[in-house]
């Protein structure tokens, strides 16, 4: 069993061609993004990366250069269990969430990509292979965009293949979101799947409000009505306010995830690949979630996500939004008639362009 | 309203005398300092600080370094409610535990050092002043130490004034920790508070377990039994265990304790203020354990949380270890007949040896 020899990790700012913003993040003129490269003893190699809207990611680079490398280098690499466990624990007091997970979640992305080629396999089929197609939307983040644009906006979606996309609300009234939803139900016709997302800007009593206003344009789901913390008041907007709930980009762990869950307080899980902790635990919580019978969405790192739920049996839709990434990877996913295609080459099959990202070094 | 100038950050490693080890993080031979001094524009001066075990006090001096300034420096230095969401939600994303609020902790304690000295007024009274006199117990790190030793250093313990002490528990065999709680009971005798920390070493069963076993002793409290995130197996250990629970060192927000105290989860919530998120959290979980009717305790930074705990009138014991830092403090906490004294200059009355801890520079 190969051991790891070497980790190198690398930290850019990714410019957005437009400033994005939302309920709570206000804008974001760019991200953030943590790459590293693991290799083992026989030249292997694999790669991660995680991304921030625009803060920490300093501070996860300083974990995968001082932290993590005396944690995992000289270990086997095909343990990644044992190497999830050793550094999750070894890093619990100053982690348990925040920068830490961050950084493990590239790590441990690159160590199944590490496995992955090194047994010729695509990830999709090594974590299980359900179906390579997977039905995905496009996520705007679009809060501030006038009316006019956000159609046009969706019509450039439409245009790029998608069949099902999602848009912002949370905006200061509740009839400005309804009269938004309700502009984009009659532009995209009856029982095309939308989308609307509240970036956890509601307490628990106005989510309810606003989703009883928002079903006669039955979205697909209302997205993180109420912060992350609130279980119990997410719980209620699941059983009072009449739509489904799609909440997890801000979940830090399986156990966060369990503990919402369990609690009646989603309808749609959405790990990210590169916050919860990488591959392992998103597998663990899209299974965790086929236990509940719930269907398993994502946020996030498309082009490697569309292995995760090729794998699981539970999947519904794969998130992309881009936010300027596409542009420094060599073969980004493409969309065809609403679905995402798990490519066949080996591992996540991600190669980033480190040229063009050594232009952009943060 | 003057305004926040300036904001240095220091990171040190703080040598061990002895290494110390408990149950889930190993042996620790050094402690990480992260210092941070604000300054406003007619020259006042507020001073905070977080630490960690050994790990990710690089990404803690990168976010008070990197990210941090740009959200305060220019602010109100008085409106720390107002200064404490928009970090919060700042660094939201890459944030929401781990290093992010290890250094926003910092930064809280800084701001209420800054306005109690503006004020003239110790930190305890500006906070609500209950009673300045706060009983207090030696926190040992002590799982590895051989019986003798571990009673020597009780013994010491008890020449430096204190009147309660907490013991590690988490050995291989639960009989080991029985042994070792019953030689502290009869070397102790009848009555003297003893607290045992498991360090999330088990599972709920194997809690429930060792809580009916050291039923005999009559242990003042069981820590951390198992890992913070499984509220509803804790829940089960205070239902079931026959013990009072101590827990929070490893609760990273307000909402983490109002999952797990209204959950049932825990008898004496025990904060640390470098690591809960600062001064501010600190005490709305203070005020929330006395909303329950419950005592809170704390965890580490004595010299500052003396303050917090005088503040309270639920206060039960504050928690005393060093870990080496008092060699860096002019006036360091001392204990008289098992009570700690929160002093009486403006502020938290802590001043660094600036000098001394250049030498130990991360």
């Amino acid at each position: 069993m190969p051991r790891i020899v070497s980790l190198e990790a690398g930290y850019y700012r990714v410019p957005l061609a437009v400033t994005l913003s939302d309920s709570m993040h206000g804008d974001m003129p760019a991200f953030e993004l943590n790459t590293v490269q693991l290799r083992d003893a026989d030249g292997a190699e694999g790669m991660g990366y995680t991304y921030t809207c625009g803060r920490n990611g300093a501070a996860i680079d300083a974990i995968l250069r001082r932290d993590i490398p005396e944690q995992i280098v000289g270990e086997e690499a095909d343990r990644i269990e044992h190497l999830w466990q050793r550094i999750w624990w070894g890093q619990h007091y100053g982690g348990r969430g925040g920068a830490a997970v961050l950084a493990q979640s590239a790590i441990d992305m690159a160590l199944w990509d590490l496995k992955a080629k090194r047994l010729g396999q695509p990830l999709w089929t090594l974590l299980g292979g359900n179906d390579a197609k997977v039905p995905c939307y496009a996520g705007g983040i679009d809060l501030q965009l006038p009316l006019d644009q956000l159609l046009r906006q969706t019509d450039d979606n439409l245009r790029k293949g998608f069949r099902a996309i999602k848009m912002k609300v949370g905006r200061p009234k509740l009839s400005e979101d309804v009269e938004r939803v309700r502009a984009m139900r009659e532009h995209l016709g009856e029982g095309f799947p939308l989308m609307v997302d509240a970036n956890m800007r509601w307490s628990a009593d106005e989510a309810i409000r606003a989703a009883r206003a928002l079903q006669p344009f039955e979205p697909t789901w209302l997205e993180e009505p109420v912060i992350p913390d609130d279980v119990a008041g997410q719980a209620r907007v699941v059983r009072e306010g009449g739509l489904p709930i799609a909440a997890g980009e801000n979940l830090r762990s399986l156990w966060d995830f369990k503990q919402l869950i369990a609690a009646g307080g989603v309808t749609y899980p959405e790990p990210d690949v590169t916050n919860c902790g990488g591959v392992t635990p998103f597998m663990k919580i899209a299974h965790l979630a086929e236990a509940f019978n719930l269907p398993v969405t994502s946020h996030g790192a498309h082009d490697v996500t569309v292995h995760l739920l090729a794998a699981s049996p539970n999947r519904s839709y794969l998130e992309a939004h881009g936010f300027g990434l596409d542009a420094y990877i060599a073969e980004p996913l493409t969309i065809e008639e609403g679905f995402a295609v798990a490519p066949d080459r080996p591992g996540h099959g991600i190669a980033f362009d480190w040229k063009g990202l050594g232009a952009i070094r943060a």
